[in-house]
Parts: structure tokens; sequence; C-alpha cells
């Protein structure tokens, strides 16, 4: 799930000291159908202001539309159009570092040879010192094939780097953990799964991401069978998570209990299904789903679902969730009065949250709202924490609980970037794996409220 | 190739502020066959000195002997015995960052969505932007199965992880790369070779690591052929590259040519192999090699060297390299007047030093000298700047002169933590690339005196 204007340029504009210009020059990008983000002044004198403001648009096109109109305006000049997106990329967005200054005989001594050869051998008479002593236990692959990536599609995993890199950085920085991207030059999912099993042991927890449903049902499923450590595909789990959460904002706002309504999936994809079969463990009954694949609506059946249709669900459904990529599907005169409604796809919804509101839904949200990253971060670092051997539904179930508890009154989702939320996150999850008796760790003050989660920085 | 002494740790004495006392410590140290570094001074007043000294030793029950005697000394006391090295292995000693702090919603739009998805875009269409846009272009694989370790045998991939993450300090701190240690799960050639490979998109250079011979040379060389990027198995090529260099520098104290000299190998292990074909590429000549395993002999002959024997070696060759892991091996007796003697195995050599020169050779050394260190970071650096598909021979032996042409007149290496020294290998090696045909990145500027290196220090 991911915001809908894809193209970013920072425009640095200068213009008269009247105060008709700035809301001109921003309603000239609003009227194009772009949107703005942040507007910084550079200068300021007595009769010009030079300000950067950044522009979102759809397409180079589009964006050279939004710039004409913008050039056609009196009283102001564009000075400079960046790109700061690229600027930042150059060279990749992250680095593997040394934790020690090696500048010295002293420091090569300790962290290479001769001191490092007595931790090897402690390791291998201890196996377990390897999660003290080296940084497995606080590396996360972050494996893709990149078959799926954002809306992008089949994009091939080396385009899908900067996704995976993206990943890496708000892991480290939300929750102190190392992502480190594989790009997996296969598509067979049988490769696939030899391939991460022969790397397993270099990681604390695999995330799976950007890899295209059906191929990344089986390899998930595949993987966590064979691994001693959690596997987790984030557009399967850590979606599911996050709008699940949403779910039980609704229903806490709405007073209804998930357990007495019924909930219909529109779309089975990597998102659709895992959204159903977390819904049906949290709920306790069948969800109702459909989808244009048959192979798609069998394996909901399989996993406990009723294959229905869409005209079913949307009259029989309190609660409809659609994440099928095709805008508009949802008309106005299909909602029932006090339904909830979360049309997913991105860039465009199912349905707009305005217009399911109007037509007499009880709550409505789109995909803009849902974003991974208030998922994953938290999720990862608390089954490492605990060293689960495995991620289970009840520990999704505790990550949505955590995110909905942490969700203020005004909005459908917490700030993703509240450290404190992943902190509460990473708790409830590894409390689960305590509880479920599937912690590996020990766990003695982690629960406690002045502790930090573990971290690996220095 | 490492040093003797495998323990390291950090006795804090307390003793009188008397001339003898030190002198007597570190006497005892010495007596029982131990060693010491760093002597510093933690704090001195007018009656006492408190110092911290580094204490080498061989075993836990060694270093119990030499703590023993100094209990034993009048005047002096231990107040603490400190393992400074796994302090510093605690939580291991690398980490991913992320190049850019995540602490706003500018920068989560700018390093993650929507941001992200236009770079993902160019790439897909012009994929060699991947190396100015992504990380991949300082990234490098330290792939181990941990089958030879150290000088600890096959102690497997987890045990082996602290010399892979010294690996990748080493790539940071000398050369600025990316280490990143792959652990594999398997010790197949034929599995290994395919997780490499599926993996490889994601690295610039694959380095292999601590993989036993023979299987070592099947994988490097189906590596070599399969992958567009370099591949390169340090224990053989890195340590050649230091051997040689260690051998020019003999030949030019000595004023010979490696034309014009025998050249005999014994031990025909990862190292001895590619130290006799990177000899035999250098001087033009097939070199002599003997190995107890008749395979290893077949190998050296397809690569165009000559099966002997350790007697035939010693009696015809004016140079000897001995790799066999057997101490003591080459007796006295057996040097030859004027021979240019490498002994090299670790902890103990084929024939000491002095007794090699006693015995009448003309220049001899011991593998305590020979320190991959000098070799691998700028190897990969140069060939990484190049964008050099595959490592060449003559890259090595560039590498190698390099080495030799920084080797101060006292010595027989230079100090591996010089950056310059990296440097030069690194510009040596891009050099090499660029007049073979091989360089697919602009060098522009590159090989200038001012010009950095590139580093992905941001």
């Amino acid at each position: 799930m991911w915001s809908e204007h894809r193209i970013l340029r920072t425009l640095r504009v200068r213009y008269a000291q009247l105060p008709h210009v700035l809301p001109a020059l921003l309603s000239v990008i609003g009227e194009e159908g772009g949107d703005y983000g942040e507007i910084t002044i550079v200068r300021v004198d007595a009769r010009r202001v030079v300000r950067d403001v950044t522009v979102f648009s759809d397409s180079v096109e589009h964006f050279r539309r939004i710039v004409a109109r913008i050039e056609a305006l009196d009283d102001v000049e564009i000075l400079e159009v960046r790109d700061e997106v690229l600027e930042m990329h150059q060279g990749g967005k992250i680095a593997v570092r040394s934790r020690y200054t090696v500048d010295s005989v002293r420091a090569l001594r300790r962290v290479y040879t001769p001191g490092v050869a007595e931790v090897c051998r402690l390791i291998a008479d201890e196996p377990d010192l390897a999660w003290r002593y080296t940084a497995i236990t606080h590396l996360v692959a972050i494996v893709t094939d990149g078959t799926a990536v954002l809306g992008l599609g089949d994009i091939g995993p080396v385009a899908g780097m900067p996704v995976m890199e993206g990943k890496a950085a708000l892991m480290e920085s939300l929750v102190g953990l190392s992502g480190m991207p594989v790009l997996l030059q296969t598509k067979d999912p049988r490769r696939i799964i030899e391939t991460v099993e022969a790397i397993a042991p270099t990681f604390a927890a695999i995330q799976l991401e950007d890899i295209s449903a059906p191929r990344c049902f089986e390899i998930e499923e595949a993987l966590a069978e064979r691994l001693d450590r959690p596997v987790m595909h984030d557009d399967q789990h850590g979606t599911a998570v996050v709008v699940l959460s949403v779910l039980l904002t609704a229903m806490r706002r709405l007073g209804r209990d998930l357990g007495s309504v019924r909930i219909g999936q529109i779309g089975l994809g990597a998102a659709g299904m895992a959204i159903a079969r977390l819904a049906m463990k949290v709920s306790g009954s069948a969800v109702l789903g459909a989808d244009l694949d048959r192979d798609a609506v069998a394996r909901l059946e399989r996993y406990g679902g009723t294959g229905s249709t869409i005209p079913e669900i949307m009259a029989n459904c309190d609660v409809v969730v659609a994440t099928t990529g095709a805008p508009g599907l949802i008309a106005p005169g299909m909602i029932r009065e006090g339904q909830i409604v979360l049309a997913l796809s991105n860039p465009v919804p199912e349905i707009e949250p305005d217009a399911a509101l109007e037509a007499g839904a009880a709550f409505a949200a789109d995909g803009k709202t849902v974003n991974n990253v208030l998922g994953f971060p938290g999720i990862l670092r608390g089954v490492v924490d605990a060293r689960a051997p495995r991620i289970t539904d009840e520990m999704y179930l505790a990550a949505a609980h955590a995110i909905a508890d942490r969700t203020p009154q005004d909005k459908l989702v917490p700030d993703p970037l509240d450290k404190e939320l992943h902190r509460a996150v990473a708790r409830a999850v590894a409390r689960t794996a305590l509880d479920q008796g599937l912690a590996r760790a020990d766990l003695t003050g982690y629960f406690s409220e002045t502790a930090e989660t573990s971290s690996c920085a220095p």
C-alpha cells in the first residue's frame, strides 16, 4: 500500500512579496491534479520571497503541465527544479558499517586475528552464543524476486532495490534492526525456497517482500516450515496487521464487536488473503471472499473461508475490505446502510471514502491510511527479541491490537514515525511469544515500562 | 594466515613504583611462552602504578599458568582480568545502517514511498542506473560454509561469523566497501554455487571465504564463469597476492628476477595452489609442486605445474614456499645455500626464519608477516570501482606489485592499516582492468594523484 502521487520534485520559486501569490501558486498545483508537501522559506527580502515547494505528481508529463501553469503565473519565477529523491539515492541509502574503527594494531587484534579465533571457538562449542557475540542477533534478510514491487508489478529484483533499501532504512531508524536486502535472480518458487533456506543462518529473521501471489503463499509456507526462525511476507501479514488495526479502531468507535459481524473480502491476492485469514482468526467465523481467480477462492476455502461474489458480499456483509486494484469497482448504490468499507487499492480506491459515507457507510477508509511501516518494524523486533522460531497468528493479532490501542481519537492509524508505537508492537509480539511458550530468549525486564527494546546501536 | 597466539586478555595490574617490577612481569610472560601487546598506564601515584597489559597466550590453560606466575611475583597485584575481545563482540561488530535518519514525513517520502517508486522505474528502464542509485555499487558478499575457518577447520558457518564480520569491518574501515556476511547452511558445492548465483544481483562482488580445498576450486571457477561480476576466494588469491608481493620484495633485495629462478611449492591446498598458479603466471615457467594428496598434484599439473617431491624441491629450487600446516617439516639440513624460503604455516612454520637463514638461506619469512588484510580490500575496491566482470591473474599481479612497491626497506610487507596502500592496490587493479578492456565504469579522474577512490560514506 502506498500513497497516490509517484513523482516528487522540489521547485525553488521566487515571487513578489504579495499576499495572493503563494495561494495562487498552490491552487494551480491542485487544479492540475497535483499535490504539494513541504513549503519552506529560503530567503526573504523587502520585495521578494524565495521558497522551496515540494510538488507531487503522477508522471513526468503531469509534472511538466504543473510547471507550465506555474510559469504562466504573474509575479512568479521558477529558479530551479530539483530531484531530491534521486540525489538522496546516489550511492544507495544503506551501508554495512563497522561498529569499531580499525585504525590501530590494537583494534585489528581484537576485531580480527588473533582475537577473533577464541570467539569462533566459543560459538563452535556453544552455538547459542552466536546470538550474543555476532550480528546475527539483529540481521534481518529482506528478500525479493521483484515480481510485485509497489504498484509497479514485475520490474525485477534490481529495480526493486530502492524499496528494499527503504525498508532497511526504516528498520534501523525505527527499531534498530539491520535489514539486509537479498535480491534473487530467480522466480522459481523451489529455487527461492532453497536459496533462502541455504542463507538463513545469517539472519535472525526473514522478511519476504514484493513477491507476487500465488507464489508468495507457497514460498512463505515452505520456509516457515523448514526454518527455525521467523519468516514473514510483509505484503501479506504486515498489511493484514495494519488493516486489522483499522478494523479494530472502527469497531471501537461504532461500539461493535468483530465477533458478531459478517466480514467480506473482495480481492484475494497476497494482502486480501492474509486479511481474510487474520479476520477469521479474530472473529471466529468464516469470511466471505470474492476473486476473479477461482484458484484464489479455492485457497480461501482451504483456509476456512467461503467463496462468494461481489454483489453477495456488498449485500450481506457488515464489514467489506477491498484489495482488488480495480478503481471505482464499488458503486455508491452497492453500499449498505451502516456498512464498514475499507477500499484499499492504490492509487485509486474501489470507492472513495467520502462517497461511501455519503451512500450510508458508517465508516470508510482508503489505502492511503494503511501504511505497512506501522507493522513490520515492531513485529520483527518483537520476534527477534523473543527469539521465537516462527510468527503465529496470535502474534499478528497482538500487533494489530497494539497499533489500534495507540491510535489517536481523531485518526485512523497512529504516527508511523513514533518509536513508542513500534516498541509497543514489539512488546505485544514478544509477550505473545512468551505466553505461547515460543520465546527462546530471556525476556527478564523486557516488559518493564522503562526498558528499551534491545538495539544494535553501539 | 594469522598470528600465533589465539587468546588475548587484558590484565589490570597494580605494582610498587620500582624500576625492576614491570620488566620482571613482562619476563615472566615471555618465560611461560606467552606474549604481550599494549602496555598502558591507568593511574600513577607516588608509590604505585596501575597498568593494563594485553597478554597473548595459546589456550585458557596457558593463560592461567601465566597469571599464576604473575601472582607469585612480589610487589605485583592483579586487579582485574578483562576479556576485551569478547566485550567488543557483544551484539556483533557490524550493522546495516541507513544513510539518512527517517524521523520526519519529509524523509519518509523521499527514502520510502512515494518517492522511491520513480527511482525503481528509472532502474527498470535502464538497469545500469542501479550502480548509481542503489547500494549494490558498494555491497560485497562475504560467503562462507565455515569448512576452513582460520586454523580451526570445519567449525561451521555460524561459528565462523566473527571472522566474516571482521572482514566486513576491515572492508569498511580500509576502503569504504559494505561487506555483508552470507552464512551457508550447506557444504554441497552444487548448492553453494546455485545459492550464490541466485543472490548475486545484490552485490557488486563476491568474496568467498574459509571454504575448504578442493571444493573451493570448483566453487570459485563455476561462479566466476556464471556471474557477470568479480568472484574472489580470498584464501586462495588474496593469500597468493600477498605471498607474491613478499617474493617480489625478496627478489629486489637480492637483485634477482622471478623469471630466472626455479620455484617450488610444498603443500597444494587453497593457498598453495593459488601461489603456484600466480608464480607461474609471473615467472613464465612451471612451478614444482608437492602434496600428499595425488589429486592436488594432478590439479597443479592441469594448471601447467610439475608434480614433484619435497626432497626434489628443496634440492633444486631457488625459491621454496611451504603451506603445509606441518610444523618443522623442513629440517635445516634440507636448506640450500642462497635459497629463498617462505615457510608460511601458522602457528608454527615448516622452519623458523632464523633457522633457515642460519642454514644458508638468503631470505626467509614465516606466516606471521603474510596477512591477507594487505590484499583483499584494495583488490575488491579496484574491481568494484572499475565494474570489471571478473578478476584476472594480471589484476592479482598488479596488486602484488603495488604492495611490494609500498614495502618499506626494513620490512617484508607494508603497514596493513595504511589506507594509501589500499588505494594504491585499488588503482593498480582498476588500471589493469582498463588496460585489459574489462572496465565497465567511467574511470575519468580515478587515477589522478589527488583523487579519492570512491567510497560509500555519505
